[in-house]
């Protein structure tokens, strides 16, 4: 998996029983998991209202509050990142060869 | 960036003026932004409503769809998921330090 | 309540029971809970992205179906359309006096 | 239109251009349309948390919240609740017909 995202999802794992004063990720964690989904349903509201804007730099951050909400949530679920990663593979597998077959040049 | 998500970005990409006839990912770029951000709210609910079910694999399986169409709609406008895992490094090196003074043993 | 509200509620409960094939708000309650709120989360995406877009017809038209698949949530759980009035009409009580008095001319 | 419903909006509207400091809606239109729909956004996908759990108050509660936003969204494009009870009085005429004769007792 990315670099990144292991060792993110590692940080906010490793918050999970930590004190909700310690950090953002604590706090949420502690909150609970409808807190957590409600920051979830606001990221995805900020990223498509900044997409409508086609201001890049908004687009970018919102989609990362976005996904990182998304690892908050699946480590409070006991999931993590990696499973996402290894869902995506799995269906650009499945899809490779029938969307290969469509294309001209590779 | 992680081999999945490059791998996946580049075949979206690749989509972007193809046939819409010959993939999902080619219609959805012919059907322009309205539709990929529509797209992205519905499986922004589809997430929400796993995690309220507890059930891992449906959690697993709508993440990714969330995850799938937010790369679509960074490349109908030209920017990347590598772009966003920058950011979330950006954070994580920020924050870091301050996170790491709170944790007692990492 | 709003006769057309009040109408529309009764319509949609009356369906609660029906026959799937009988019509569209009978087949959203024969597909449950899930369905009926991934249908309010896409209407929720496609307001945002019609006020965005700020053509007043489609705001109007997104608005409508965002409340009337809320009137299918009520249904569903045995609540209405007059609780959501009643609990608006509550708070407007309760508010009323506060900004009136920090309204000059009425 | 309800008159709940009418006032509600009346009062929306007439704190279109107040102090931000005098009311949560002038507050609400100060900050603008993309702080409105974030605000839309929120309020749904905290319905769809109140409806998972089934809860009837909060799903009351919520929806008021979600209509509430709904109703500033329309008040900021000068747009109102009456033009969506108008059309949803539209849809229930054209579609009643169709709908009346799939069902055996009305």
């Amino acid at each position: 998996m990315s670099e990144i995202l292991a060792q993110l999802q590692a940080s906010i794992d490793s918050r999970r029983e930590a004190d909700p004063k310690s950090s953002y990720v604590a706090s949420l964690h502690a909150k609970g998991l409808n807190h957590i989904l409600k920051k979830l349903g606001e990221e995805a509201a900020e990223t498509l209202i900044a997409a409508k804007d086609r201001e890049a730099e908004a687009v970018i951050y919102e989609t990362a509050d976005l996904w990182f909400h998304s690892m908050v949530m699946l480590s409070h679920l006991g999931l993590s990142a990696e499973q996402v990663l290894n869902e995506l593979a799995r269906r650009a597998g499945v899809s490779g060869l029938a969307e290969k077959a469509a294309r001209p040049s590779c």
